[in-house]
């Protein structure tokens, strides 16, 4: 069993993964040496331990979630790696990351070089919070191992032992929600920008009021726009790789971006003033260039 | 009122507009001279005559309603105009093609150089039957002449003076149905690919049961497929116009000609034998290049 985990790094999804873990008892330890102000904040909430760098973290885990932006994971790898070598300590290192199979299958090349052994995870879901719990899929060789949070708060379902397939599940699985969300997106600030948002409104009443209810989730989306850039090339990277077309999700990409370059985006998740699907689309269509 | 109502051309919708006209006591008449076997004999079923070729089209025709795939829409309004041009004829052009709003501008001005009125129409739904009629929204100077056929079986809903509204409302609305299954068919296909189908259905029943319920209409899609691509490159265009990125709707014309080519594309939507989702997704996964 673990006493010991390392998150890497708290943001809102690992802040509140490590929280869940040091409620049930787990040592949980971070690297906030060069973190932000509100990450420190955040891990010091819930009981994560600063350790200061990469060597204070692989000497105090048994095991390290990274936790991070796809565009992060490798280096971030490289980085551990690099400790591990120079400490000579061999632990479980999990990506948890939304990155392609192919991305996630040369970290787990660059860690079990390092002597550690090594999980691909992914998170479904959103942050832990009380009464709620996000599934982490786990393949590869150290699945097994890593299936023992089951016991600490997570719930692991693990998928066998090819490194890649918890990565193409995590894939396939935002590709649905975060693609729906962006094409919602797209459509609506065209209707506004064409202006002919109410009479589309109002046939999606009549013939997509499913649709149009999916859609009131959207105001919650800007926040997050910037790190979902990174997963949208991810996907895009993975269906390439399989010969399917890039281009949705290259495009998916670009719509993030756009949102991410508004001041939509600033909020943090847990501050108030959220705006409302209306407010959004017109204040994205008064950003289009 | 209109006596005689050209269709142009009665493919799966036109023919299906066509005898819900007729069937209320219009005459329908159609040049069909260059059509193919399946478009004469869908016609006549429906008691749609032939009056060979534009010069008698326009010849017969109080209204013409130029139904057909995207791609087609502006060389046919050239052609149809060259003919009002001959003859000296002026009549209702009434162009209900799913494409962008900068093309139907351009169609307008084909038309009205030709002497005859123009109405900007977009069909919202699927070919009329027993019980149920699309709407068609018609912006334009021609909309409320356009509008006299709520009395022939029809629902127009009237949007305005604004030739390309009632485009943008189609391309908008079109975004939304036609994007979704492009972006349900490549998650399916790449999890099928990446050999996490089974997990990824799974986690879908517990977390997206109302996605995967969506899903289940895909297997209609494949004889729409080649049709779509015209369309996706129309939303593209339309999007592109006013800033935002046509990538996404590049990539759902990507998926469509993929699917296109396969033989799945090869049923037409009236034949029987259509696959289940998983044998539609499993033939896909085996196309891929």
């Amino acid at each position: 069993m673990f006493k010991t985990i390392g998150i890497l790094s708290p943001g809102d999804m690992g802040h509140a993964v490590g929280g869940r873990l040091a409620e049930k008892g787990l040592r949980v330890v971070a690297a906030l040496g060069e973190r932000s102000g509100r990450t420190q904040r955040l891990a010091a909430q819930v009981g994560i331990e600063d350790v200061g760098d990469y060597a204070g973290l692989v000497t105090a885990s048994d095991a390290i979630l990274c936790i991070l932006v796809p565009a992060e994971a490798e280096a971030t790898a490289q980085g551990v790696a690099d400790a591990l070598a120079a400490t000579g300590i061999s632990l479980l290192y999990a990506d948890c990351n939304a990155i392609a199979p192919q991305t996630v299958r040369r970290i787990a090349g660059i860690i079990g070089g390092a002597g550690s052994r090594f999980v691909d995870a992914s998170i479904i879901g959103g942050p832990p919070r009380p009464g709620y719990t996000p599934r982490f899929y786990a393949s590869g060789p150290g699945a097994a191992e890593f299936a023992a949070l089951n016991d600490c708060g997570l719930e692991v379902v693990q998928m066998g032992e090819r490194v890649g397939d918890a990565s193409a599940i995590k894939m396939c699985y935002g590709a649905l929600t975060k693609g729906q969300s962006a094409l919602y997106t797209e459509l609506l600030v065209a209707a506004e920008a064409l202006g002919v948002s109410d009479a589309l409104t109002g046939e999606f009443r009549k013939s997509q009021a499913d649709a149009l209810k999916r859609m009131d989730g959207l105001p919650g989306m800007p926040p997050k726009s910037r790190r979902w850039v990174g997963e949208m090339e991810e996907i895009a990277a993975t269906f390439a790789a399989v010969g399917l077309t890039p281009k949705i999700f290259e495009g998916a990409a670009d719509l993030y971006r756009f949102v991410g370059d508004t001041a939509l985006a600033d909020r943090n998740p847990e501050d108030p003033g959220k705006p409302s699907l209306g407010e959004m689309v017109r204040q994205l269509a008064d950003s289009l260039p």
